[in-house]
C-alpha cells in the first residue's frame, strides 16, 4: 500500500516525444515489457547514471552514446532482465538492440539509449526484444506516457507519473515524467529509472549541467535500504517545441524553469520511496545550518539509513535516543550542544539534549502519522539538504528473504 | 539462540584483579547490575571508546581519567541505565560514583573508570549505586570473572567470556576477558563493552599502542546493524604479576603475546555477533589483495552492512548479484574484472563475473550452513581485512520495533 502516492488526473503529451509500449515475453508472457521513445530532431537529451562499479551493459552503452555527442533520437527500455553481470555478451546484446532500433527508425545506433531492469546475472533474451521492437515503434503516440509508466514497472505496485503545465509571460510549457523502482521490492534490486520530457528547448551544455543539480535534489536524495543498483538511470529530454528556450543560467526564465523541473524530479523520486513495498511511513530528513553540503548530507544519510531509527518509525515509537545516536556516528564534527531536532512541529531536542517541554504523549502523537519530517538544525553554518526515506518493516525482510524463483 | 557460542570449561583468575558483583536495583530488582573491579598496584590500564559524538557521561569521565595519567586501580560498571544524553547532571553523577568508590578503596577518584549500559536519555539512579558499592567491594574475589560476565549483561542471552593460558619459555601467562552487547537486542542500543585482564606486565605507552591495534582486529571489526552506541568501551588491564614483562615492540615475546591478546579480543568481539538476537548466521567478510587498508575495509563493510545481502543470508539464498552490487557501491575504484569471490570453499565469482563452474545447487548447499566466509580477492594490492556480521531477520525488526516500556 503506497503512502499518499497520487496519480495526476491529467497527463499532458510533450510535443516532439512519441512512446510505444508492447509485449515481448521477456520474462513473463502477456506483460507490457518493452517501451520505445521516439524523439523529434532538435531534442536535447541528458542523463545521469548509477556510480555502481558493476554498472550494467545498457548503462555502459547509454553513457557511451551520450558521450559520442550525436543527437539522441530514441530510448528503448525493457523489463524482466537487467542485462547486468553479463560481461561481453551483455554489451553485444545491448548494442544489437540499438542497431536494430536504429535501422527501424533510420538513425544511427549511437543515437539510441538502451535501458534494462529486472533479473541480474542472466543473459538477456535479446531475440524476443529484437522481434518485437517494430510493434513498439508502430504503436508510438504522443499520448502514451501513462502506458509507459506501466510499461517500465517491475515490482512497483503503482505507476509513477508527473505531469504539469506552467506559464511564463503567458507562454505555456509542459513537463511530464515517469519513474519506477524501489530497492526493497524484489530480491534482484529493482532498478531506479526516471524519464522526464519537456517541450522547452534547452541548450545541450546547459542541460548537462542542470540534470546533475536536479538529480542532487531528487533521485540522488532517496534511500530505501542504502543499496544502489547496477542500472539506475535518470534522463531528461527537452524537445524545444514550445516557444520557450533556455540558453544559459542568466536567462530571466532560468529559475522558474529549474524550479518546475525540480518539482517534477523531486515528485518522481519521492514516489519511488512512497511505493517502497512494506513501507508505512514516508520520512523526510531535513538538515539545516550545516557547515557544508557534505556535513548536511552525512547527517541526513546517517539517520536515514539507520536500521534502529527505521524500525522505531515502523513501531511509531518516538525513540529519540536512536536519532541522536545516528547523528553521533555520522563521521562529522558538529558541536552537539547546538543541535535542535523537530518531529514535524514538535521540538524534541534542544542544545543537544531532550527538550524540556517534550512529552512522550506528544511524541507518540506525531509518530502515528504516515508523513514525518525529522528536521535537524545544526547551528553550524548555512547549508541545508533533504533526504527521503521510509521505515523498515517485517515486510522488507519477508520480501527480500523470499528465495529467488 | 546464539550461533556456536562456547563458554570455556575453565575460567582462570588473573593475579592482581579482583571482581565483586552485586544487586543495586538500578532498573530491576533482584538483578546483578553493579560490578566493581579492583586492580593491584603496578597494573597498567588502557582503553578505547566509542567515537559517537554523543558519547555518554561515563565515557567522557573514563577518557578524562585515563588522560590524567594516575594509575587506574578500579573499574565500576552498572547496567540498567547508560547515563547517556544526560547532560551536566549525568557527568556529575558519574563523577560522584568515582569519588565514592575512591573513598571506599582509598584511592583518588581519577583512579576509577566508570562504565554504564542500558536505557538512554534517563537520569542515572545514582543513589542506588552509591548505596551498594560497598557490597560489591566486600564480595570481590579473583575468581569472579564468570560472575562479572553475567553482571554486565543487559539483553545478551548468554555470557561472553574468554580464558586461556599460554606458555613462553616454560613460563605461563594468562588472559581472561568478558564482553557484552549486540546492537540488535534492545531498542535502546545495547552497548558494546569488553574487558580483558592479563598477568603479563606491559609498559603503559606500549599498552596504549597495542590496544588500538587489537581493537582494529576485533571490536572495531564487527557490525550488526551499523549502529554504534554512545557507550562502547574496550579496556585492557595488565597486572604484571606473572614473570613475563613486555617493554617494547622489539621484545622477542612481542608477537606471541600480541597474538594471544588478539585471540582473546577477537573471540570476545565475535561472541557479540554470535549472540545478536535473531541472528541465524555468523558471517565473515574476508577481503584480500586490496590496494590499501581503507579499500579493504570499504569493501568489507559495504557488503557486511547491506540489508539486501543480509536478508539473502537469512533466506539461505546464494544471491550473488546482491554481493556484487554491494561491492559495486563501496565508494572504491577497484578493477571489477579482477574480482574473485568464494562462499566458504566455493568459487562463485571470477574475473568479475559468475564463475563458469558455479551451480545453484552448490551455492544453496553452502548457504544452509550457519558459519559462512565471504572471501573477496581484489587482486589489486597486498592489504587484507576481516569484518564480522550476521544476517538480518524478522526477529531483528520485531525486537527493535517493540515499543519501549
Amino acid at each position: 500500500m503506497a503512502i499518499n502516492l497520487t496519480i495526476p488526473k491529467m497527463v499532458f503529451a510533450i510535443e516532439g516525444i512519441e512512446i510505444g509500449v508492447t509485449e515481448a515475453g521477456i520474462k513473463k508472457e502477456n506483460r507490457k515489457d518493452l517501451t520505445v521513445f521516439k524523439l523529434d530532431e532538435g531534442t536535447t537529451v541528458s542523463g545521469v547514471f548509477t556510480k555502481n562499479l558493476f554498472c550494467a551493459a545498457p548503462v555502459q552503452i547509454a553513457k557511451k552514446h551520450l558521450l559520442l555527442g550525436k543527437p539522441i533520437r530514441s530510448l528503448v527500455i525493457n523489463t524482466g532482465n537487467a542485462n547486468a553481470g553479463t560481461g561481453q555478451n551483455g554489451l553485444k546484446n545491448a548494442q544489437t538492440i540499438c542497431s536494430s532500433l536504429g535501422n527501424l527508425l533510420k538513425i544511427e545506433d549511437c543515437q539510441v539509449l538502451p535501458f534494462s531492469t529486472g533479473v541480474v546475472l542472466e543473459p538477456l533474451p535479446v531475440d524476443k526484444i529484437l522481434n518485437n521492437l517494430y510493434k513498439a515503434v508502430l504503436k508510438s503516440d504522443k499520448n502514451n506516457w501513462m502506458e509507459a509508466a506501466y510499461g517500465i514497472m517491475t515490482t512497483d505496485t503503482i505507476p509513477k507519473i508527473f505531469s504539469e503545465q506552467f506559464t511564463i509571460d503567458q507562454k505555456v510549457f509542459t513537463i511530464t515524467g515517469i519513474s519506477k523502482g524501489a530497492g526493497m521490492i524484489h530480491p534482484n534490486m529493482a532498478t531506479m529509472l526516471g524519464f522526464i520530457g519537456t517541450d522547452i528547448g534547452i541548450k545541450q551544455s546547459l542541460l548537462d549541467k542542470i540534470i546533475k543539480d536536479l538529480a542532487d535534489k531528487s533521485f540522488n536524495r532517496i534511500t530505501i535500504d542504502g543499496d544502489t543498483s547496477t542500472n539506475d538511470s535518470f534522463i531528461i529530454m527537452a524537445t524545444g517545441k514550445s516557444k520557450i528556450k533556455l540558453e544559459s543560467e542568466h536567462d530571466s526564465n532560468y529559475h522558474i524553469i529549474l524550479d518546475a523541473l525540480a518539482k517534477a524530479a523531486s515528485d518522481l523520486a519521492q514516489k519511488i520511496v512512497r511505493d517502497a513495498e512494506g513501507a508505512t511511513k514516508f520520512i523526510t530528513l531535513q538538515v539545516e545550518k550545516a557547515a557544508s553540503k557534505e556535513e548536511a548530507l552525512a547527517i541526513a544519510y546517517s539517520v536515514a539509513k539507520s536500521p534502529l531509527v527505521k524500525t522505531a518509525f515502523y513501531a511509531s515509537d518516538p525513540n529519540i535516543g536512536r536519532i541522536l545516536v545516528a547523528i553521533g556516528y555520522s563521521n562529522t564534527n558538529i558541536p552537539i550542544n547546538k543541535v535542535k531536532i523537530w518531529l514535524n512541529d514538535l521540538l524534541i531536542v534542544e542544545n543537544g539534549e531532550l527538550s524540556k517541554f517534550y512529552t512522550e504523549e506528544s511524541g507518540k502523537k506525531v509518530m502515528k502519522q504516515s508523513e514525518i519530517v525529522i528536521k535537524i538544525s545544526l547551528n553550524n553554518g548555512y547549508f541545508a539538504e533533504k533526504v527521503y526515506t521510509c521505515d523498515l518493516s517485517h515486510d522488507y525482510v519477508t520480501i527480500n528473504s523470499d528465495y529467488r524463483s
